[in-house]
């Protein structure tokens, strides 16, 4: 029975896998059909979309469905509610992707993106094509310090995001208010995709060490990998899911806050 | 033992319902902030937020407990995996509350939105709070009727969406791009925002009828409503989480869709 249950669980982690590397090559096309103006794989991305939705439903179900018939607790408990929590980041990720391509789609036969804002986009684009990869090696890896990489990528998404509104702002623009509009919500739409693959590296560190913190703590995060290494209790150098840590799963908001308050905040 | 699983389960409720009243109250003030380039209103909503994180992190960590202590199973089991996930859309909507209070606090003394465009963001404003207010309700009474209106009130929602982006690609929009881009993310904003009080209803409905559609089927919702006021099993007029089923919770996909597809997207 137990065998069948570690199956079940390394299966739920295998779906997860997938659908990161879906919605990583969803974000990388539609990026693709935007710089390009290519309707057709537009179109392809958009319709791509429901394989993730259906392969977020069927590992709901399985994980609901091990919940009730294995009744795990501690650490096996915690892998399954967080990986339900991931596969919502997940499915999330791949609709913003999916946004992406319908605005290279109603745009076509232009490019929705004015040929001085190719590069910063281009850019956007493939840091969410690697975070979202780097996300799912952390899946399988579990590897702590990668998940630390993802932070830092997020940064530099929300150092692209800050250029693209200094262009949008600048008064030499001359693209026009739609154009000007269809920016403003392709760089919201990268920005979100990058804070959910953050979320989801974050919420492997959760199980790692027990801290899920908004910005981790490297020493505390080497500390818990290296507990994990030599086969110490995942958690024991954190307060899962205590009222008293400094983080949760499920709160991606200071993430979001940095993009907020100073690309489209207090910094334009 | 029973019976202080049940208070517990009931304690998870009030938190949820707490949630929605706190967030239906910082999204009509954070609009007031935004209309009457008031900062103290905007300071004290951005600073209200904290309270509906701490309260989701406590939320959670008592429904992981729960899970773990009392190991529920079928209906009980949905219940607190549902719950969980109604928490992360209300800690989600409290965030775009907050988003709309920044922009308030970044145009300060000025308001963020022209004169002639105030009528519009009241009015999603207001509706943002009426859903929520709403949404809170569903949780307390379950009652699927409500649970229905919140779908047309989102249409609403999607109608004035489209008539912001009427107005931002007007030739005779006057106002820049500065004005444009606030406008944009504000109107994305309310829109997440009111996905967000909807899904949270759909997430109601599905426990009470074992339906998740991503538009509710009157007829199937009223069989459902019925079955549950006879005292029949919730879920035996649906497939819960069936990989068969049209919808399963977590998928906010089609409400955003909407949205994406043609306020902000095809019809503009």
């Amino acid at each position: 029975m137990r065998d069948a249950y570690h199956e079940e669980l390394d299966s739920i982690g295998d779906s997860l896998v997938e659908m990161a590397r879906l919605v990583g090559s969803a974000v990388g096309r539609a990026t693709t059909a935007m710089l390009d103006a290519d309707l057709k794989l537009a179109e392809s991305v958009i319709a791509a979309d429901e394989k993730v939705d259906d392969i977020q439903r069927d590992l709901e179900t399985r994980a609901i469905q091990l919940l009730a018939r294995q009744q795990p607790v501690a650490t096996d408990l915690r892998i399954v509610v967080t990986s339900l929590r991931m596969s919502a980041d997940l499915e999330r990720s791949g609709d913003l992707a999916q946004h992406v391509a319908k605005v290279a789609r109603l745009r076509f036969p232009e490019s929705a993106v004015p040929q001085d804002l190719q590069a910063t986009l281009l850019e956007m684009g493939q840091l969410a094509q690697r975070l979202m990869a780097k996300a799912a090696e952390v899946i399988v890896t579990k590897d702590v310090d990668l998940a630390m990489q993802l932070e830092q990528d997020d940064d530099a998404m929300d150092l692209l995001h800050r250029t693209l509104f200094q262009h949008l702002m600048d008064d030499r623009w001359k693209h026009g208010i739609e154009t000007a509009v269809d920016v403003t919500l392709l760089g919201r739409y990268y920005e979100r995709f990058a804070d959910h693959a953050v979320s989801v590296a974050r919420r492997v560190v959760y199980l790692v060490t027990g801290d899920y913190a908004d910005e981790i703590d490297p020493a505390a995060a080497a500390a818990g990998a290296a507990d994990a290494a030599t086969g110490g209790t995942p958690g024991s150098t954190g307060t899962p899911g205590g009222t008293g840590s400094t983080g949760t799963p499920g709160s991606t908001g200071s993430g979001d806050d940095a993009g907020e308050g100073t690309a489209a905040g207090e910094s334009r």
